[in-house]
C-alpha cells in the first residue's frame, strides 16, 4: 500500500522538486498540496511542466489539515513551519520532514539568536532529528520529526565530516567559500533573482559570520569534532539555476598526504549511495550533480602548508533540499533508502 | 551651456539606460531624477554601477515639478505618463520625449482600444511627433513633444520601411516573428523574469493579433505604405538581458532579386549613422548591437517565392528606447544627432 | 532477457543522451560504446556526470563491430553513418536506429542534393522507415532500420501533421520560424558555441530555403498532405543548452475557429503518450519539456486572416533525437512504447 | 598628433577589447593589427560588432614588423611574445605593453618554473616594469616595456596591497578564492567554454598551489609586504562572459576594526581614478564593473577572529587586461592616465 503524502507550501522550489521527484517514487501517492496565495490553482497552472498531477488543485492549509495522511513534508518558511508542523504531528502515526530551519537548532536560544524569534514548540525541537542520513542514519529511522538540513550545511558538512570525526582539524577557524545557484533564493520574485540583474554577475552576500546557516553548521561540526569548531562562511550568488559548490579550507594538526586523505574519505563514505569521492585531485563541478541526489567531493591536500582544500558539489534543490527530504522519508517509512531517488544527474 | 535634464521614472531600465548614456553626453547635465517607491534613495544605491552621479538623490515627482529644466524624459508607465507630461510641457520652452506608449497613437480611439483608457490630453496627442529619426527627422527637429517608439516597433519598422515606401509589398499580411531579451519586461520583479524560470527557455506570448505594439506598428506602416498594411506579430521571450531580433516575412508584388533588394536598402539608409545594412545575405546577431544605438539589417530575398525575409537587430534599451530618446533629444535641442551616442556595441 | 545495445559515436550529445536515458531503461544493457578520438577513455572521463557505467571504456569502431548485439544506435555524423550502418545490419537479427540524416531521404537524388554526396547504400535507404512514431507507428514496429528524424523536423512535423492530413492548408508556402538551443550544434567546440560568443545573443542562420532539414520536412509534409507543400524555414540559435520552439504560420483554405482547431488536434493526438495539446490558446515554453520526451503544442487561429499559428516545443536532445530513438527502439523490439522514457521534464 | 599603434595577436579577446576601447581613445590611431590564422580577414569579419575599423585587414606578423609605429601591444600567447616583442622594441623610440605573462617574473628561474621554458630575452625581462599603475605608477611612466599583470593578480593585488604595505598581515598563508568568467579562458574554442558544458556550472580548477598566476602574485606580494608572503589560490570558472570576483582571507597580527580598516583602504586609494572602496561592509558584484576599468573593493573585518575578508571585483578583460594596458600606455606616452578609459560600467 502506498503511503499518503501531504506537502505544505507546495508552490515554491522545494515543493516543486518534491512533487517532481515523488511522481517517480513507487511507494507514495499525493494526498494534498497546500499553498498560500496559489491555493485554488491547479498544479499544472503553477508549474506547467508537472504533468503527472497537473489537474490536482492546491488547497489552503486549513483544508489540508483534516485530510488523512501518513507523512507530511513542510516547505513552509521558517517561523510559519513551527506553528503548523505540531498540528500535523499530533495525529496518530503521522511523521514529518520539515524543510525549513525551524527544527534544526538543538538549543532554543540558538534558534532565537539566528532566527530572531522565540521557538513555539521547544519540546518538538528537542525531539527532532537532524536529517543528514550519511551522519545520522539510525536516529532518522526512528524519528517522528526530521529537520532537513539547509543546502549550504549539506555541502559543507559532508565535505568536512571525515576530517572532523578523525580529529585532524587544527584549532583554527575553518573557511567555507560557497557558490550557489539562484533557486536557493526562493521562487518569490525579487530584484536579485531578476535575470537582467543576476545574469553575468557573481555577488557575495552575508559573508564572514553573518549568514543564518552558520549556527546550524557549527552545531553539527561540534557533534562531529567534539569541541569548539569555528566556521567562517562566505556565500556567493552565481548566475545559474541550481547547484552549490563549497570550497573548504581546513588547517590540520599535522601535514596530511594525498593517499592518506583519499583513504580517509573513501572509507568514511564506503557504501554510501549518494556520496562520490573523486580521484586524483580532480575537483567536482556542479553540473555533474545537477538533478541528482549525489554529493561529489574532491580532495586537494597541501602537505607543505598543513592545509586541506575540499571541494564539494550538490544540487541545492535535490541533495540540498527535496531529494534529501525523500531520502529521510525513505528511512522513516522503512523503504529502501535510495527508492525513487536519482543518482545520475544531467550535466548538459 | 549645458541643457538641464529631468528624468521622470528613473528607477527602471529605460531610466537606468538614459542616466548611463547621458553621463557620457557632453551637452547635458542632470537636474533631477524622479521616482516612485525608490524616491529618497541615492542613485548609487538604486544602480550600484552608476558612479557618475552616485550621490544624487531620487526625488518624488512632486519635488521634481518645480525644478527648472530645459528637457524632460518621461520613463513613467503608460496611463501615468499622460497625466504628468502636460504639466512639464506647460512651462516655457520645456521640451520632452515620452518613452511610454501614451503619445504614440495618432487617434485617441486607437489609444483607447490598445491601452484600455480614454486619453487625457488629446491635444498633446495630436501635437506629438513619432520619434523614429530615420523616418521622421525633420518633424522631430521642430517638435516640442516626441513619442519615443516601442522597442519592437523600432526593429520592425526600420526593417520594413524601404520596402513599404517603394510599394513593393503585396496585399497580404506581413509576419513579424520577434525575439526579445528580458529587460523588455521591465525591472519590476515577476515570475517570468526570475532567472530560474527564464533561464534555458524560449516563451512565445501575445502572438498573432494580441500585442499592444501592433496598433503602433500598423499605424506607422500605413504612413509608409499608403494603404491597408496588416501585421501578424509574434513576440518571444529569450533567456538574455538585452536585444531584439525581428524576422520579417514580406510577400512582394513581384519577385525581387538580391542586388535589387540590397540597392534599395543601401540607398534608403545611405548616410544614416545608426543603420547598417549587412552584405551577402549575412543575417545580424543581437550581440553585435549590444550597448549600441545601431540597427543591423540583413536581407534574404526568396525570388522563387516572391517573398522577402528581413532580419533586424537592435539593443532594446538603446536604439529600442533610451538611445533613440537621446537621438531625438539631440535633434530637438539642435545638437549633432549622434552626440554622445554609442555606434559600436560590445558583443563579447 | 535484456537486449544488448551498441552505440556508435557515443561521445557527442546524442550519444550522451542515449547513455543517460538507457541507464534508466529496464529492458537493455550496454554492450559497447564506440568513439573516434575519445576511444580508449572511460565513459566517466568523457561525461563526468554519467556514473552508471562510468568505468566502461569507449572502443574504436573496429573493435565494436565483432561484439554481438541485438540493437545498434548510430550517432555518427552523416556521410559516415551510411558507410557503417550496413555492416552492423548485415548480421543476423540486428536492428538499428540511425540518428544521422543518412537514411531520412527516400530519393537518393534528394540525399545528394541536400547532403552533397551520392548515397552509398541506396537499397537500405529504400528499406529504412522514417521514425516519427506518432505518424508512422506500424511501419516502425516492422522495421529493421529506422531513420530517426531531425530535431527541427520533429518539432515542425508534429505541429503541422493534423492540419496537413485534414487538407486544411491553403496552396501557399508554410513558414516555420524555429528557435534552437546550442546543443543542436553538436559537442565539437566551435566559435559559435563558445559561451562568450553565444551568451546574450540571438543569431539566425541558413534562413529561407537553405537549411538541410528543409528537404526532409518537405518530403514528409508531402506524405501527409498529398501534394506540393512548400516550406520556408528560419532557424535561430538561442543562448540556452536545450530546446526547440517552432512558430508555424499556415495559411488555410478557409477560416478556422478556435474550437474546431482545438478539436482537430486533440483528436489527432488522442492517446499519444508524448504529445500534449495546450488549451485556451496558451503557447508552450521549451522549459516545460526540458529533459522530457514530450512535444507541447499550442494553437492560435487567426480566423479573420484565415491563418493559423502553431507553436511547438520539444527538447531537441530527447524528443528531437535520443528519446525518440529509444521510442523507436521500444517499438522495434516489442517493448511498451513509453518504457524508460521521461514524460515529465524539469523546468527549473 | 596621434600615436600610431600596432596590436599583435589581435584576434583573441584581449585584442578585441583593445580595439574596441582604442576606437574611443582620442590620442591614438591603429597602424596595424596582426594575427595568425585570421590574417587576411577583415576586422569586421573577425569581430562583427567592431564597426569603427571594420574594413581594416589583419596582417601576418611578418608584414606588421616593418610598419612604423610608436607603440605596440602584444596580445600573443606566452612563449611567443618573448620571441617577438624584442624585435619591435629594437626600433627607435618604440614602446610596448606585453599582455602575456612573458615579462612579469623578475627572476628568469621563476619564469622557467611557472612557464616551463627558459626565457629568451632575460635583459628585457630585467628592464620590464610590472604594470599595476596603482602600485607602480612612476616606474611605468619611465618604462619602455611594461608587463601587463594577469587578470587574477590584478584583482588579488589591489585587494591586498594596503594591508600588506601597512604590515598588518600575520605570518600565515593568505587565501584567495577567485571566481572568473569564461573570457578568461581565451577565444580558442574548447570543451570547457562550450555553452552547453559551461552553462549552469561552477568548476574549480588548478586550486591550491598549482595555478601559474601564483608565482606572479607572490612576487608582487613580497615587494609590497617586505617578506615571505605565501598565497593559496583557488580559481573557479563561472557561467558568465566577463568578470572576476576574488574573496580574500587574511589573518592579521592583531584584530582590526571596521573604521580602522575602512580608513586604511580609503587613504591608500585616495585619488585613484580606477579604484572604489565600498562602504558599510557592502561587498562588490562583478556586474557593477562590467565594461569598466574600475576595481571595486569591499571590506569585512572579523575582529574577533583577527581575520579580514576582502572582496574585489574587476572586469577581467578591462582592468584585468586591455583597459589596464591602455592605462599603462597613457602613462608611458604622457597622456592623462584616464584618457579614453571607461570608469562607469554597464551592469544590466
Amino acid at each position: 500500500m502506498k503511503a499518503k503524502i501531504g506537502i505544505l507550501g507546495a508552490s515554491g522550489y522545494t515543493g516543486y522538486e518534491l512533487i517532481r521527484l515523488l511522481a517517480l517514487h513507487p511507494g507514495v501517492e499525493l494526498a494534498y498540496l497546500s499553498a498560500g496565495s496559489s491555493a485554488g490553482q491547479k498544479l499544472g497552472e503553477v508549474f506547467p511542466d508537472l504533468v503527472a498531477d497537473a489537474e490536482m488543485r492546491l488547497v489552503p492549509l486549513s483544508e489540508a489539515l483534516p485530510i488523512p495522511v501518513d507523512f507530511v513534508f513542510s516547505c513552509l518558511p521558517h517561523h510559519e513551519s513551527m506553528e503548523v508542523v505540531p498540528k500535523f504531528l499530533s495525529k496518530d502515526g503521522v511523521k514529518a520532514v520539515d524543510l525549513s530551519a525551524d527544527y534544526r537548532m538543538k538549543d532554543p536560544k540558538d534558534y532565537e539568536k539566528w532566527y530572531g524569534k522565540a521557538h513555539s514548540s521547544p519540546d518538538l525541537l528537542k525531539e527532532a532529528v537532524y536529517g543528514l542520513p550519511e551522519l545520522n542514519r539510525e536516529a532518522i529511522r526512528r524519528a517522528r520529526l526530521v529537520a532537513n538540513p539547509g543546502c549550504y550545511p549539506t555541502s559543507v558538512l559532508l565535505g568536512l565530516a571525515p576530517l572532523l570525526k578523525e580529529g585532524w582539524a587544527a584549532d583554527a577557524p575553518i573557511l567555507a567559500d560557497s557558490k550557489s545557484g539562484l533557486s536557493g533564493a526562493g521562487r518569490t520574485p525579487s530584484l536579485k533573482t531578476h535575470l537582467v540583474e543576476a545574469e553575468g554577475s557573481v555577488a557575495p552576500y552575508s559573508i564572514g559570520r553573518a549568514h543564518r546557516h552558520l549556527g546550524e553548521m557549527e552545531q553539527e561540526m561540534k557533534k562531529l569534532g567534539g569541541k569548539g569548531c569555528r566556521l567562517i562562511f562566505s556565500p556567493h550568488l552565481i548566475p545559474m539555476s541550481r547547484g552549490i559548490l563549497s570550497t573548504l579550507y581546513v588547517k590540520t594538526k599535522k601535514p596530511v598526504g594525498k593517499t592518506e586523505l583519499q583513504d580517509l574519505y573513501e572509507k568514511a563514505y564506503a557504501g554510501e549511495p549518494f556520496v562520490r569521492i573523486l580521484k586524483n585531485g580532480k575537483p567536482p563541478e556542479t553540473k555533474a550533480v545537477k538533478y541528482s541526489n549525489r554529493c561529489d567531493i574532491g580532495l586537494t591536500p597541501l602537505e607543505e602548508d598543513a592545509l586541506i582544500l575540499i571541494t564539494s558539489a550538490i544540487d541545492n534543490l535535490v541533495k540540498g533540499a527535496s531529494g534529501q527530504a525523500i531520502q529521510n522519508m525513505n528511512l522513516m517509512l522503512g523503504y529502501k533508502e535510495t527508492l525513487g531517488l536519482p543518482f545520475q544527474g544531467c550535466a548538459n
